[in-house]
């Protein structure tokens, strides 16, 4: 399979999203690209991509479709109905979806797909929007092992490193939510770290002892170090979204997770404050705040 | 100062201790060592090294004394009174600490060595037993200036890296209380990520990227994702007095934690199981049995 | 408005839902009942009620429909469709919901039923079964003042205390809440307390104090001090949804409840444990695991 | 044993001291006073008391001595020493302890006086300043059966409702600690409930529900729904120690509290905003301000 013959629909132009068009799109496919505010999809045809006006008509001519959206809502909604993907869709096509959703909503789009006689590759990214550009993404797939080889090329114009998760799709969804408590948890513990070394005066060597140690993680110890929550990558308002997904998947198998359940609570502090379009580590400013240090 | 003419004074032959020490007798110098329970003393005795009968014994004939303790109160006793090490250790003569104390004890035991005419090192080391004898421990340290670079040759026969923190003693132990909280909650936060994953299915796969993620911290991946907290480096009773001490500190400057909280709390419960013995880990164990897991 | 010349459809004849049917009845109102497993109509059918096959039968003949259900979902199900409520009620007719379900849902039921020509009163209740078959439970009540009024007869057959929150339907479902987290965290405290008693030798002692001080909580004193949780008036799993609830209404207005959150993972440890069917109050002895007593 | 034939010494004249022993005084005995600063004792001498310049000499011609400090280290200062009340008090005599301790403090000052001939009663009492004053104060007493019935006509001069906790003196303290645990944690619970009350606007019927509910704790209900924290009957500062006495006690026993380390931690997030001297239920204001609520 040579992407310069696939037609690729790409659904979804966010942040995330535009940084994996643009790696997918430099493949050489024959890309089409669906938004719901249309302008994002400017650059992309200004590079020859198609736009369409509705999921269905993207996924009318398209061998594989992408999608990058927000929940699991919005992923069923641009599935089904009359204008959604499923309308439009082959029969022996692909659905690559790369959005962090929950492991019930996967099974079930993997449902849908197989009653439609199409196929759903379960494929959720871990990285920032600067990684999605560069196409250094790690991506958890999931699903029929022959479907997963075929949409290979595809994720490997956007991604770094694939995790195999095997054939049920729900579990790439399980590992993107275990990865994500990780990482969400870490930056909590910055801010409490921080915040502590702070206050006992060794901040500096504490800032530099972490970057020392989490190389990978190291643009989140510089912004919470220095309390700098701009420029988001991700909101915290998405960020919150994703902690309550996992609260709900730990809780279906009763797990009780309460470094997320305390997260839950910053999450919510930081956005009683007004902070939800800042950066989605802005919840560790709660740390500081509860330490009594002035608000930036 | 080469280490060959130099008599260094060793106090305290436990896990990390007899790490250290062999690594320092291994550099040439005169050593005296002294322990509480005797037998401990003969591996270095066998190797040339004279034994004490008691902390000012050991101290007399010393230009350093390295002591290797349990906690405040063992190192203010150990320095203290009629047989410690200040009625023995001669003006000008260097103390370098390396036990996780509170800032406010070491503050005061570098009072006691500056009435006395002598030095202290704050010195706290961050590693475990194998890291100890193989040389690679990382060392925090403060001090005055000269006095830490007389005393740097010693400090690099066992460790890897040092970090200065200034000329302010208490510094190297909120440092090394930071650096603890750190590890502690990576701890707590691997046994709640390793139960979610293990629930979900995806175990292997969560222990395999925290792997390749955490390079340095690898034993404990090993020990958390298997359930394995026999043969402890550090055990789960030294180890809550390392959350109490983080606590404390904390407090002192009014910063809540609510993970060294928590992890107060799972340290209790695994105290309460019997598990006190154990790898200091194993109060992530608590996470499993919480998620209903059998116990092992 | 006399009771006798009412007719009164009572949908839901679960633990509560019985209780207060029967004092519904005991009033001289014409009953009609409807339950999703009929047996339970049975006793009411003796004493002189019709029983409806559907929803839309039991509402086709009534003043008022009154409905005990277990969440958002089945009070919605139960009121649309073909077969629901709505299809049935005549323009005018009362519609009292005693189920403890979300604000927003509270909302929106209040909405179809403005859509019907019908009328919602918000009503639900608080105390257990026992409180329920005597008569004696607390009602808020929130909805249209002059409907509110033509309502009170019937709240007053089986409530004893009725709290009156204006013309807002979502206040008394937040109120509801308010008064659950408050409760709950009461079950949760004794459990800390109690195991804190208990292993300080205060067990005895500490229970009589809180007897004295909780007259109307006497008996989850009883069942928390003396770990007895079967017999269940209300079982832990519908437990754990009154507690989503809370911490679903708190989240909608960014206000963090650690307490609840802490008593969520209590109830998922309680479920993963098997503890699911037993009163809900078992949460409570996770505090007792926790400290190493042996299990009951 | 008439009150009016005994000399009483009292040692602590702070808020609730004072109101002790004004009552004490009022029942006709001798009274001794004693308080580091001095001017407290003036309204003391003016009523017919006698001014005491140390503790020993305030001891030295009592039958028994009340002390009403601080904490375990003020107790034992006050106790030892060339001008403590052991250096002056007679063999046989009573010496009855009304401040919070930890249970090994208790346990080592009975031991003290066991040594010295004389006898301790442990009796921490329960209540506020005005309960103090008005002789309505709850006590915990334990100690030998012979000399707490010796003791009770001076406890009953201020006390409303003795509970009796037997013979080992350290129960008296576990008890009123698990007595303070309740309390605060219900003070924390009424600062989240009001909180999530208020956002959702009902806060004003949940302030009436607790009232009817909560009698003997209506003054909290009122300053915590109305944010009310001047005035102070006990500062934050002061119950922040007895947080950490319940902490101490409950690890000794392996007990986690989870409630108990959130309120720690909400007690050092209002000490950083500055509020140590006021009324100690200010912590509950950080649930207010963690819901983006202003300041007041």
């Amino acid at each position: 399979m040579t992407l310069q013959n696939l037609t690729i629909a790409f659904i979804g132009l966010g942040r995330i999203g535009s940084g994996i068009a643009k790696n997918v799109q430099a493949s050489g496919c024959q890309l089409v690209v669906y938004n719901r505010t249309p302008q994002k999809t400017q650059p992309f045809v200004a590079a020859g991509a198609k736009a369409a006006s509705m999921p269905r008509e993207a996924a009318a001519s398209a061998d594989i479709v992408i999608t990058c959206l927000m929940d699991d809502q919005s992923v069923i909604d641009v599935l089904s109905g009359p204008d959604g993907i499923l309308a439009g869709l082959r029969r022996g096509a692909i659905h690559i979806g790369t959005s962090t959703i929950s492991p019930h909503a996967t099974t079930r789009i993997a449902a849908l797909h197989h009653q439609h006689g199409s196929h759903y590759v379960a494929a959720p990214v871990l990285g920032r929007p600067d990684a999605a550009a560069a196409g250094r993404l790690s991506t958890f797939v999931a699903g029929n092992r022959e479907i997963v080889e075929r949409a290979r090329p595809v994720l490997e114009t956007y991604t770094q490193k694939i995790f195999g998760l095997g054939e049920d799709h729900s579990r790439a969804a399980s590992m993107k939510l275990a990865a994500n408590f990780f990482v969400v948890s870490f930056l909590e513990l910055m801010g409490q770290a921080f915040t502590f070394a702070d206050k006992r005066g060794v901040l500096e060597p504490m800032t530099d002892l972490l970057k020392a140690f989490l190389g990978p993680m190291g643009e989140y110890v510089d912004r919470i170090s220095n309390r700098r929550y701009d420029t988001p990558g991700f909101t915290l308002d998405a960020g919150l979204k994703d902690v309550r997904l996992i609260l709900e998947a730990a809780g279906e198998v009763q797990v009780p997770l309460p470094f997320a359940s305390l997260i839950r609570d910053k999450c919510l502090a930081a956005q009683a404050r007004g902070f939800g379009q800042q950066d989605w580590c802005v919840f560790t400013e709660i740390s500081r705040l509860e330490a009594g240090q002035a608000p930036r």
